[in-house]
């Protein structure tokens, strides 16, 4: 895709969106920041953003392959991905597999307890209001997305959560939970945007079942930036490796 | 009704449950307790149980006539009331009119603006985990209700709100939110249990706006068991005064 990006138009805490010269495409820009808790916690890892990009791109081309309709169009370069611009909705969607983090704190869940089905939580994507849980209700009381949205949000979800399971589960990883957000092209029609990548799911080596994500970070460990080389190592094919021309 | 009430049940933060010689029936005391903010706020305010009982019996009657299902039985003496034995359901189900309180402080909506639909939100009933917001798939994963069973508390409560919106109006009041807590009775069906009073319901003066309802103990303010003794003169007919020999 020949495009020539230009300004920012948004900074998030893990990724900067920029402006093209074509109107309906945005570059993501993977950043080497890492937060946790609320940004309590902050570093930069180098080559985070690097292998982030590459995780992510090669997850959203399963998920396009699969059927769901998403906000990605291609690497544009490592570290750098090309996608449809959409007006995103500032929802949270979180899909949990196996109990683990904040939802053991909150509830009495048992740490490690499968969900079936899939356990949905949203919370609202607000820095000033400390990112809170949501019911529909509010969601629809607060005009963030319609009923029918909701419902498309919700079956798509748990579609995404069914294809990346088994995607994983073929490179020997676990999926215990992830973080989806969405968003609405130009046609109004709703997409799965932003990234997946170890920053936004929480990803456990079937063998040997260390955590392979943010996780680490969280816990103040070393060793962030090999764990997510080695999630790309997992889930890249050598064709992705010779196409994109890139070094693990 | 003709029980002999006997020892302790269960001892909450403004009630007690006691146990009566019928198996099928307990007794509800209404403590002069007051609490606020999870129980950081206490006093014990005289009259305000005496008060609590009448309001809560006469809703509850209203209810009744209107065909909800309820744990209620009889006015025993005032300060006690006479219920089905429940199994309760840990779940405050608040139902909310107008945008008031926590709310407003969590998410950004306006001050006494309305919610049409009014905005149903389920708490976890857990002083040890802090009485947290849940979504229906964490009721569902804590195995606290069934789908059909969490189906059909909102829909009762849906049928409440209309009640006792009406009923309130009908008593120059208005019914900004209000808590509903449910349990099923020994056939397994869902029945409204606790009490409805100014403890658990906002409730203003049609009038004038000012609130007759536990946000007075809130805000630290004095007058509050003349508010809560001014909602019993407004909601309670001369036939029920003379009918439980009370004195308002």
């Amino acid at each position: 895709m020949n495009v020539k990006i230009k300004g920012l138009l948004y900074s998030g805490k893990a990724k900067d969106i920029l402006e093209t010269d074509d109107p309906e495409v945005v570059a993501i820009r993977f950043r080497d920041d890492i937060t946790a808790g609320d940004g309590e916690k902050k570093d930069t890892l180098e080559m985070k953003g690097y292998y982030n990009s590459l995780i992510s791109a090669k997850i959203f081309e399963v998920l396009e392959d699969a059927g769901v309709a998403t906000q990605y169009l291609e690497l544009h370069e490592p570290g750098c991905i090309l996608a449809r611009r959409l007006e995103m909705i500032p929802l949270e969607v979180i899909t949990r597999n196996i109990a683990a983090g904040s939802i053991v704190r909150r509830f009495p869940f048992r740490e490690g307890q499968e969900f079936r089905p899939p356990l949905i939580q949203i919370d609202y994507k607000s820095d000033e209001h400390g990112d809170p849980m949501l019911n529909d209700d509010i969601i629809l009381a607060l005009g963030l997305a319609t009923r029918e949205e909701l419902d498309e949000i919700r079956s798509i979800t748990l579609r995404i959560n069914d294809v990346l399971t088994e995607f994983f589960r073929s490179r020997s990883l676990v999926l215990p939970d992830f973080k989806l957000e969405f968003g609405r092209d130009s046609n109004g029609d709703i997409r799965l945007g932003d990234e997946i990548s170890p920053d936004t799911c929480r990803l456990w080596d079937m063998a040997t079942g260390e955590p392979l994500d943010k996780d680490i970070f969280r816990r103040g460990e070393s060793g962030v930036v090999s764990a997510y080389r080695r999630v790309a190592e997992m889930i890249l094919d050598p064709e992705d490796i010779e196409r994109w021309k890139v070094k693990l």
